[in-house]
């Protein structure tokens, strides 16, 4: 498995791969790699001849107060599952080299898509992982990106970016990953003790509570919004950022649950901010 | 020759290319050829195995109240010029076919060097521009792509997005093209009238008198831009936008005329906008 660590090295290396006619496929991850991101290594080495995968924690995405110099790293750790996953690339490189001096040039996704949930609790936060996977793509030359549902308002932003700034490749969105109790995977997961790790399965918890109140046949956004709010409301450790109902398309309002809907939560358990969320078909 | 109208059978065609291992060059234009554009097609001729030119006037480089509507088209003169110089392919998409309907993303280069000289005169011009390229390189996917000197701040814009997106390409520019007078070549200049192309010349003649201030030993940037200003006030039906001496590498501020040096000038000459510029190595 080759690690690269700087740009010119890693585009050289994706040329000859397509100059080869290789198929490359891309998994672009901040690193600390759980099952989640497993799950997207084993299907990009089902579909592709030569799978990068990129750890950068990207300091662009985050806002002043976030966790960007806490967010756990463990590189050696992470190449070693790449390892025996049988990868054939891992671009790790530094911010310096992503981000030298003087660096100004951003990409942006605007509108419903990237205002709200996780947009409006985050400001820049999208047009960091727009401008990220912008270079990632120019650096690695995937014909394939693949991207976790569990982080859904993001595939849908990069989906609108690659559809809108026709980048020559495609988005794959692999399932979420749970935890045998429900909890969703995620690197932050780690920031839990004990009494938050129990608390955090109110995320699932409220969407297996939604699902069920749709299937009885209920269709009224704010009844199944309220009905999750107060069950996460009478759960200790947690402070609600936010609880959303949309449609799954672009993000904009719905009048009733019906059609794509993305139903979206954000939570923190502790100091510890969680998302998850479920897409379905009404 | 080819002529391509949708993105889907551009990008195919430039894949195509690509896979048989031929060097794509890009000359990306507004149309309405002239012999400046017909330069940056000969060096890419001469550069590239498959060369490309692109034809569209991107309605999101435009300001309000500019010539967004006027501004001169004649696809059909110009494909047969293209055709002469041996071009492989034309690429002439709708408005509709690259901003569909709720399109919302862009690509933005910020500081200095796009907030002076057309930049402030200009709002939102080079996000349009950087837009646009955008997406005209991952369309036609080049090894190459020939922008003019005349536009100086376009490429220099366009070399920075260039190298911060890691675009796989390389950026070429060419010297401006001028008349036997001195008038630099743009699709503009069939604004002018008889009396408003005399007067036209007193962009390139600001620029000789520059020079040979310079060339004399004159290094300060007040005196010369001073001397520029008065020379063309002195000139009928001219309104300066801006004339200015900057650091030729990041539109910088200079303390003295020394090292790369660009001066650079907009007139408005009745109603037309004209702009020129020289780059010194001093």
């Amino acid at each position: 498995m080759e690690i690269f660590k700087k740009i010119s090295d890693m585009q050289a290396w994706s040329r000859d791969q397509r100059k080869a006619g290789k198929r490359i496929g891309l998994v672009p991850t901040m690193g600390y790699l759980h099952e989640g991101h497993l799950s997207l290594v084993r299907k990009a080495k089902a579909d592709c001849d030569a799978v990068i995968v990129s750890i950068f924690v990207n300091p662009l995405q985050f806002g002043v107060g976030e966790d960007y110099e806490e967010y756990p790293r463990d590189l050696t750790r992470d190449c070693g599952l790449l390892e025996k996953e049988g990868v054939e690339a891992v671009f790790a490189p530094s911010v310096r080299e992503m981000y030298p001096a003087g660096y100004s040039t951003t990409v942006e996704v605007s509108g419903d898509i990237t205002a709200r949930l996780c947009g409006a609790s985050r400001p820049g936060h999208f047009r960091g992982v727009t401008t990220v996977v912008s270079k990632l793509f120019n650096i690695c030359l995937p014909d394939i990106a693949y991207f976790g549902q569990k982080d859904a308002q993001q595939a849908m932003v990069l989906e609108k970016m690659v559809r809108e700034l026709n980048f020559p490749l495609k988005i794959v969105r692999c399932p979420i990953v749970r935890e045998a109790d429900g909890l969703a995977l995620s690197s932050r997961n780690v920031y839990l003790n004990e009494e938050e790790r129990k608390s955090a399965l109110v995320l699932s918890r409220s969407l297996a509570l939604a699902r069920e109140m749709i299937e009885k046949g209920e269709t009224g956004v704010a009844s199944v919004r309220g009905a999750m709010i107060e069950f996460i409301q009478s759960t200790p450790h947690t402070d609600i950022d936010y609880v959303e109902i949309l449609n799954g398309e672009d993000l904009s309002d719905l009048a009733e649950i019906k059609g794509k809907v993305l139903i979206a939560l954000a939570v923190r358990v502790g100091r510890t901010r969680l998302i998850d969320n479920l897409l379905l078909e009404v």
